[in-house]
């Protein structure tokens, strides 16, 4: 069986809508990995797969062999249940920071493997290593090890892991063949599971700023991502959560950091902490821990310094994280109440301000920001500052500011934003 | 507009079935001949434009691009109308050689491309190839004068021709998008009219000898290549034919020219003599020329020596056409009528005795080959030969023989085969 795999046939079958077999579906994850399927068959089968969606079972097979096409992290002497938590992506979207530690102080064991920031959305590593000496790029044994010892480690997605989602998301990015929930599944459950952790929360995002912005489609990309975890043998739940404005009143990597850290010590924007409380619930439960956390910053702490970090820049992360030279206010052009702060434009004025990348090689400043001062439901005076923009050339700062502008709408009466958790999924 | 060429958003705009503009499609196409774009951008296209299909306005300007893609012959100087026929393939087709000669004689041009057989189908190159010395090579200058000289030319589809259409083809080969009506008029006709002629006959095949199996997927075909002909200016008519059993008596290159001769002598199997006259007529017709043809066999003859062939291939085919060592009888297993001949199955079974390809590089005898001594409706006796295989090799013909047997079913009763024109399209 393993000999006879036939890309022609492959792609035809699924051109048809005809059912793939597991056998099949490792075959072809064994030579998508040892490249030797020619790339133009790989996406022409990308493009069939868009049009003629997997289904669960198919898609459970495709995520376990592209899970198995590289190193999958083994956790099996712990002394306690592992779980961890997956964001589809939004805009001032620093709740890993203070959640992760928030879960490690109540017991789990939280190993996490987080991505960077691309377009509009930013990532968990960026944020981390805002922090000065921080190193997200651990082995596999002292990510092990680190998880044993404080109870949590921040790794990166490397090449390592599901090395097949690494080469099918380079050509799923240049053909158009992104949107299809059973492959975007399949992309985040493979690399998920590889870092060994036994029970997964998803926070998927809806909204402008969200990479789905229709609350339906969010919703069934949830229900996929819990049917096939369970087909996987793993434990996991699902809130669907609102991504239009930005999540805190911090966008940018060092200013997320410090926003982060204020939730820590028990302060922090309202939606932070209420995010930051709901998923830690739902970690809670599904690792069978029934506590209350206490020393979450001292695990935050410890963490930072065995990761190679300034535990100086959690005490004071004024004094210890960068700072941008030029602080630029955008005002309001009228009085009124916030109506709507447009998050995917915040995130693109990220990326101009050097905070974000546009494409993967793209190096980031990790002190470019905004902070707004005003969020949706607020009151303005005309001419009051609704944020302040971090940005270190004072020259490139315009015209972002005039876009910030144009992405806040203000009304004239009082509206109210949505509830923060639209949907809760297990 | 030529440099703005997104590979990613024309792939997109397919995907979501938006229409593309004339200036999108000739960008693609130069991005194809050039080898800018990345064969997985283009095979994730084509899988696309498998689900989604072009219209017609789409198809004439990707068809008209590809026949940009490289040289277009001109015939602006001729003294009289150009015309040619278009098969869409196969299994004892050899219409084109009788064919051509007859509407030479009545006055006609016909710079005829013709190609290679591949599958179960066979190819005007291989039977002409048949005749000792025949060269098909023929360089755009040569072609253009002996078109002009005598009327009729047999020229090689060549790389020079519709290039664009080689590297689809090759890439919708191994992608399984062969199979679309759009792609499919686009490769046939952006070759045919670089070749110069102002009409074309086409002769689209239907039946299990067919690529396309049912009557209306092959009426389409003949619809859409009319209207997509005529939107590029040029005058066009098809019939579609069935191929259920192969065309006359003989199967395979040397067997087909001889039977080709016969016609030309006015003889041969009446159905090769129906279908070449019924073409025939449509070729005149478009062509504009009201005359009858008494000296075909001479211009095929002359044609024949200009191109290198020997001429006494023609006069005595049975002495100077290569023979086959092996002859080998296919015996009636019982008594009854002959109710079918799967013309698909005999096309395999050419392969198998070597007179046909499985891929492109392989090297045919051109003696290999089937004659028939029975067709669909005559009446048999047990033990009769129904067959004669001619084999290079006898050791390998008992499974094609054996095949061969399966491949014709006897009934009882007399059955008399469909029309051999099922539709004519104008």
């Amino acid at each position: 069986m393993k000999d006879s795999f036939d890309p022609r046939r492959f792609i035809r079958a699924r051109r048809d809508g005809e059912r793939h077999t597991g056998d099949d579906l490792r075959a072809f994850i064994r030579a998508v990995t040892a490249g030797t399927i020619e790339t133009y068959q790989v996406t022409a089968w990308l493009m069939a797969a868009y049009f003629k969606p997997l289904d669960d079972e198919e898609t459970f097979a495709l995520t376990d062999a592209m899970m198995r096409s590289g190193t999958v992290i083994e956790f099996e002497d712990l002394p306690g249940p592992t779980v961890d938590k997956h964001s589809t992506g939004g805009v001032g979207d620093k709740i890993s920071l203070p959640l992760a530690p928030v879960v490690a102080a109540c017991g789990a064991y939280v190993p996490m493997i987080s991505g960077r920031g691309l377009g509009h959305t930013g990532g968990t590593l960026d944020k981390l290593e805002a922090i000065p000496g921080f190193d997200p790029r651990l082995s596999v044994e002292a990510f092990k090890a680190q998880t044993r010892r404080l109870r949590l480690a921040f790794g990166a997605q490397t090449a390592e892991l599901a090395p097949a989602d690494g080469v099918l998301y380079s050509l799923r990015d240049v053909t158009a063949t992104v949107e299809t929930i059973p492959l975007i599944v399949a992309s985040i459950l493979s690399k998920k599971y590889a870092s060994g952790t036994q029970a997964v929360v998803f926070d998927v995002k809806t909204g402008r700023g969200a990479f789905m912005r229709k609350l339906e489609d969010s919703r069934t990309l949830a229900e996929r991502l819990i049917a096939v975890s369970q087909r996987m043998g793993k434990r996991a739940s699902a809130l669907v959560t609102a991504m239009d404005q930005p999540l805190g009143f911090a966008v940018g990597n060092a200013l997320e950091v410090k926003e982060s850290i204020d939730v820590l010590r028990g302060g922090g924007p309202a939606d932070v902490r209420e995010l930051t409380l709901a998923l830690a619930v739902e970690m809670l439960v599904l690792a069978g821990i029934d506590a209350t956390a206490d020393a979450a910053l001292d695990v935050f702490r410890a963490v930072v310094a065995a990761q190679g970090g300034d535990p100086r820049a959690v005490d004071d992360p004024g004094a210890h994280l960068a700072r941008a030279p030029h602080l630029v206010p955008v005002p309001a052009p009228r009085s009124g109440f916030i109506a709507s702060i447009d998050a995917y434009a915040v995130g693109e004025a990220i990326v101009a301000l050097g905070g974000g990348r546009r494409a993967a090689a793209d190096r980031i400043d990790p002190a470019a920001g905004i902070v707004f001062a005003k969020k949706v439901g607020d009151a303005v005076k005309a001419g009051e500052t609704i944020a302040v923009a971090h940005a270190g050339d004072g020259r490139a700062v315009d015209p972002v500011v005039a876009a910030l502008a144009e992405a806040i709408a203000i009304a004239e009466g009082r509206g109210e934003p949505g509830p923060l958790v639209r949907h809760r999924v297990v």
